[in-house]
């Protein structure tokens, strides 16, 4: 259906045969699409030595126990080649775009040798639930770093005293339910100095827990991403120190050097808005993508119909159900408080279909401006970051 | 709270004041970058003299009326990039991310001189409610590509004897709720080959009152898009011939040279999809929205605890909020379908906190792995994609 009265020709070669000045010029573009070819091969080859040469300078590095990154060098030199760009009359905004994916795919490439230096060498860890997902995860990490790891899963319990002898660190990795019992049942075989650390997506109770039972150094952690992730590189870990924090430097040094992004707070303020930001949005997406399934809508017929933000929305309820269901069971399940948050939030929906039964777009639009000034200038933002993602979804896909 | 022991490095310079042997390796490590430096400046040049090239190639395209687009050379070029990126031990990926941004700015250029051709140079074309910001836009549009264009909004109706003369297409861009109305009152006005169009988000009631009012040539439209869109390039509209379809054909095809995807769709399928995609999706964020706000949750903590994914999502609830809110009312208050729509998923949200109130994870989990099968090879499909962009996300901000 595309083709208009002018776009009918053909647009695998260049001209129809017989056309009287054609052919010559088609022969033009050939030759033009040649050079286009010659610099683009130049370009690749450029970017192989590029790599070479950041690689001479990562052996650097290593000697000297610099760090991988260097901000200001990095934002000196976007400034440089967007000023080259205004000169040779180029779109600075694109060269930014191009030079930030070199920047990032060399800090990814460093980060895997950097990444893997030991903040404490040798040191022994111990990870509780250790054959699950992101007990593996964080098992290849540590062992990758030359940490000396050790796994207690369900069926090690005999052996959990040699397993805890000269332990640096034990790390709690077992499903939400079972984190406080567990916790209760390692922490008597701890030594006084090692590490009590747990990855729930909860705080407050396994914190409590944690400090109940152990009396040496204790931190609560919650990676902010799942075992399908490649690189830490700026992923968030949220951190509720818990006991003895200089003894539990070591440990958030080393997130760090894998590359991840600390954020403290307290278990309070995290289960809040973990809440919302799991509990509420999970389940809203799971029941988004039932009553998608119920219906039986056309999936592909309907992305063939969408425009770019419904397509991305679509992918984002889909992804959930690539994933664990128990995973999202717990968390949505968790707590008194959550399923508190999850009746207020039918609730009001109940109240907004009231609104559409009376056919009331007056107080419809009042209820939306009032939202959109409490987003404030975030919806602004929010509408200018999605349109870029857009962007990058409408050109790959 | 980022350092470590080993993070405590400064990041500005190269190595500490004193330090032994650090000085001649920290000159290696600017001797380095210097030769990055040189390799980055000549990466801009060619790209520079690429652009040139293409610009060359454009003129002759021009001249011989030939298309924009060639994908089967965007994916020759990329594949032999991609098989010289491994023979230099490059990630074949990351080269063809490169380059999808170079023939995507590349593309996005073209289609500035290119896809101003007319398909009917000097055709006349009346928009109605073109004062509207849909109106302004596609005004700009069919301006620029040497229509003539004229305007007919609330208070011109005295006129429409006059703006109707020797019309060649009428475009009708007025609000859902009077587009039946409208389309009524102008077609009478109309000559008889003059095409009449809609760019309504429903397209049953506006198409059947067309088809009604003028005997000419009959389409209706739907732009998947709003007036911040910058570039048409491989936005979608929705298309519903409704009579003379041979006839309506230059105007598809000025469509199609701008940029758009044209998808044929009946008026059924079509505003039965978009019942799901817009209506209840919007419905959705409007209420999710209004209960954050209902919270007073604190958005910027809560952005910095949360996952990409996140990120996203809530950035795709903000965005709502920084558009028109009418427009929204308009189409989630259009039919009673909708109506019952949105009822039936309030009452399955009613349906799932039940099982939550009773505590009943395996019912949920039962659910959540029916939803996934329905889902089929689509949910990992949509784990890819939003994935690749989450890390766009993650590497921008």
């Amino acid at each position: 259906m595309r083709p208009g009265p002018k776009e009918q020709k053909p647009a695998t070669a260049a001209a129809p045969p017989g056309a009287a000045q054609a052919a010559p010029e088609a022969m033009g573009i050939e030759r033009l699409r040649e050079r286009v070819d010659r610099i683009d091969r130049r370009l690749v080859a450029l970017l192989a030595q590029r790599r070479r040469v950041v690689e001479r300078i990562v052996r650097v590095k290593e000697e000297l126990d610099l760090p991988t990154f260097h901000p200001a060098r990095e934002e000196n030199l976007i400034s440089a080649r967007r000023a080259q760009a205004v000169e040779a009359g180029l779109d600075p905004d694109y060269i930014e775009e191009l030079f930030r994916a070199v920047l990032r795919h060399s800090r990814v490439g460093q980060l895997k040798t950097l990444g893997r230096r030991a903040a404490l060498p040798g040191a022994r860890v111990l990870l509780v639930g250790g054959r699950g997902s992101m007990g593996r995860f964080l098992g290849a990490w540590f062992t990758q770093s030359d940490y000396e790891v050790r796994v207690l899963d369900r069926d090690d319990w005999p052996r959990v005293g040699s397993l805890s002898a000269g332990l640096d660190l034990c790390l709690l990795a077992v499903p939400i339910d079972v984190t406080v019992s567990v916790a209760h049942q390692i922490a008597p075989h701890l030594p006084p100095d090692c590490i009590l650390a747990d990855i729930t997506s909860l705080k407050r109770e396994p914190l409590k827990a944690m400090l109940e039972g152990h009396r040496g150094p204790v931190v609560g952690l919650h990676p902010l991403f799942g075992p399908a992730t490649t690189t830490m590189d700026k992923q968030i870990v949220a951190v509720t120190p818990g006991r003895r924090r200089a003894d539990c430097q070591w440990l958030l040094g080393q997130l760090a050097t894998w590359g991840n992004v600390l954020v403290e707070t307290s278990p309070e303020e995290h289960d809040a808005i973990m809440g919302i930001v799991q509990a509420l949005r999970h389940f809203a997406t799971f029941a988004f993508g039932h009553f998608l399934s119920s219906r039986r809508i056309p999936i592909l017929r309907t992305l063939e119909l969408s425009s770019p933000i419904y397509r991305l929305e679509f992918a984002m309820v889909g992804r959930l159900f690539a994933q664990d269901p128990s995973l999202y069971a717990e968390i949505v399940f968790a707590t008194p408080e959550r399923l508190a948050l999850l009746k207020d939030y039918v609730q009001s929906l109940q109240q907004h279909l009231g609104l559409v039964e009376r056919g009331d777009k007056a107080e419809f639009v009042a209820r939306f401006r009032r939202v959109a000034e409490w987003f404030g200038p975030f919806s602004e933002q929010a509408l200018r970051e999605s349109t870029f993602l857009i962007e990058k979804l409408v050109h790959r896909f």
